[in-house]
């Protein structure tokens, strides 16, 4: 099922303020034992107000693509999104567009730029620009964003973080399949553009002469003096929550990337918080505003990324303890998931199914009595394709019209 | 998700000799109790290895097709092979051809046969000519090969068993959509070969001067006087396991069937084993040459088909018996499952879900300590399509990258 079965299938009621639904992610959120047998972090975690909504509600196991898959952020928010990550493919350079907030439009490309080191023969030395700090890689971006030229080309440069920066292709009729141009080694120059379409021949001369231009305005940089390019992509279509959906949705996260995510499905991203709390404030603000809320937790996933279990442990009881707050805003339809999950004995994200809750009036509460791993097995929601949470979140929220007669 | 979907989407380490993973298949291996409350073959049998494997590891049910559908070998082969059974539909022709060892090429139009025997008026008095013996049926087979000649095709005439064969007729441009032309009664004569499109005629044609010939050449035979063809079908394209996974593939079985399905998707059909104990001494000597195993163990299927419970839970113990000498070569990933349930009291393949367990360093062990239908309900692993095992398996084999960013 994909979106357009949905808006097919999902006779919506569209009734603005009729019921609330908030979705909950903790990034990251499932994880696995250290030692056989052992808990895993979330298990460990000391979680009353989780295990509370899980005795209250039903839980099960959210499969973010297929099972064996282990998603990257993209596709593993477009999946608790509703939408098929298999068909709607947000190319790398989107994603860090999209990611600093910058708003991709039909007629972009977007690419992702590393600042690298060149030698005195051209060949990249080091292809991180060893490393260099964002404060000295921001001005510098900037400076091409305001000195390049390219007849016929908006041009856009946007710092990212470190030798990371994205620049953004605005013309009619750009293609975007361009290899990259990273060598992906140090000791040769950074490689040409070459595009294997027409539309995309176009994008690769542009690219041409962003480079040239570039190295020229970078010469003499002790770090920076070059760049490779990679990831060339243009925004795929992606119908809103609202005609989808028939809701008004908000998104509300700290990180860039997750706030770039719901604005590709046309949430609004709103607040300017830095902290769960300060999330919560926001949320308990535009309450009355918005019939669905978005709210994105990072630092389960962060801790689970360093390989820290203990730390891992520590955000997700930090997550619990704001729960009272949102329960106290009585939405009708609560959910409790992660995008993904980031064991600590993995480093790194993972195709395991992540534990997620629904708590509504009339979810059909399951025997689960605890929120985990290994409760959920036996959850009222089964193993399930993450897909297929907006629809039950719709459902139980009552906006969904029954299908056929 | 079909190979397709998985070649984009698998971004698979092609690490060769990184990591082993072995796929054990005991054919029919699910079952149902013979009175109601009562334990399936799986749960009557003593099973100390793959309940010790169970404890270990993560156990489900998988689901061979689709829910309540019944697999023949082909299909349910595939699906555990990871090739959706209902996209990649190997005919019967085909089927017979591959279970005697004979490579199906693509120029190849194959055909099941049967030698029956008919009156004098023609008809047919014996559709199977008296379960003819191999040693009679053979020879007979072989002359036919010899000497019926059809200009500009190349002629393959393979016995089986019994009274069945194999005819492969090579020539450009044939098609396969031709009726079967055994009546299925006897009383009358065989139909002839129909064709349903130009392709066909063609075949139909040549399929039509076989029998004229064959005809001549046995009258007199006391038993095999006539034949008639089913499943006249052509090989369909699959991919293989070194395209769609990039591991190096083997298949240790006993049987021609298993082996022929084996080498349908490109794995290496290796050593000549006739027992299980055999079948493992091919495995431990292959060890460092492949990176995936599957090994085929018939005679739960068989026992099944027997309909004889008590002879199938002696197959079921036998094959547990043997784990030890698996279990000893440290496989990465360690995979039991069965190509479908054969229940002794259904004396056939049938639709159940199949026990299947997989055991990893991080396969998220489950609460399961013994391996049977009943305890697998609530298994980490969930139900799943047999499609999603081989996904699964790479990811906790490490051969899994990513998907998107």
């Amino acid at each position: 099922m994909d979106t357009q079965d949905l808006t097919r299938m999902l006779h919506v009621k569209n009734d603005k303020n009729k019921s609330k639904i908030v979705m909950l992610v903790a990034d990251g959120l499932g994880g696995l034992p250290v030692t056989p047998g052992g808990p895993t972090e979330l298990e460990a975690a000391k979680t009353p107000n989780l295990d509370a909504l899980a005795a209250r509600g039903v839980s099960g196991l959210s499969i973010p693509i297929k099972p064996g898959i282990t998603p990257g952020s993209g596709p593993g928010h477009l999946g608790l999104f509703g939408y098929d990550p298999l068909k709607f493919l947000i190319g790398r350079g989107v994603l860090e567009a999209t990611g600093i907030g910058f708003h991709v439009g039909p007629d972009d490309v977007a690419i992702r730029c590393n600042f690298c080191t060149l030698d005195a023969e051209g060949n990249i030395a080091d292809r991180r620009a060893g490393r260099i700090p964002s404060e000295e890689s921001g001005p510098l971006a900037k400076m091409l964003g305001e000195k390049v030229k390219i007849p016929g080309v908006e041009l856009f440069v946007e710092p990212v973080k470190e030798h990371r920066f994205a620049v953004v292709f605005r013309a009619k009729g750009l293609g975007a399949k361009v290899d990259d141009t990273d060598p992906q080694t140090t000791g040769v120059p950074p490689l040409a553009p070459v595009a294997h379409d027409e539309p995309s021949r176009k994008t690769a001369t542009i690219a041409q002469e962003f480079y040239n231009q570039a190295v020229k305005l970078l010469a003499g940089q002790p770090k920076a003096n070059g760049l490779t390019m990679r990831g060339f992509a243009v925004k795929p279509h992606i119908p809103t929550y609202e005609e989808v959906y028939g809701v008004r949705a908000a998104a509300i996260a700290v990180y860039p990337m997750y706030k770039g995510l719901a604005k590709l499905v046309g949430m609004d991203v709103i607040g300017t918080a830095t902290t769960l709390d300060e999330e919560i404030d926001v949320l308990a603000k535009a309450w009355n505003d918005y019939d669905f809320f978005f709210l994105h937790f990072k630092y389960t996933d962060s801790r689970g990324e360093d390989g820290d279990f203990d730390a891992k442990v520590k955000m997700i009881e930090q997550f619990d303890a704001v729960l009272p707050r949102v329960t106290a805003l009585k939405p009708d339809v609560l959910i409790v998931t992660g995008d993904h999950s980031t064991p600590a004995v993995l480093a790194g994200h993972s195709w395991h199914p992540v534990p997620t809750l629904l708590v509504a009036e009339h979810c059909r509460a399951d025997a689960c009595k605890t929120f985990g791993e290994t409760a959920a097995i036996c959850g009222g929601l089964g193993q399930f394709e993450a897909i297929h949470l907006m629809p039950l979140a719709l459902a139980n929220a009552g906006r969904l019209e029954k299908f056929g007669a």
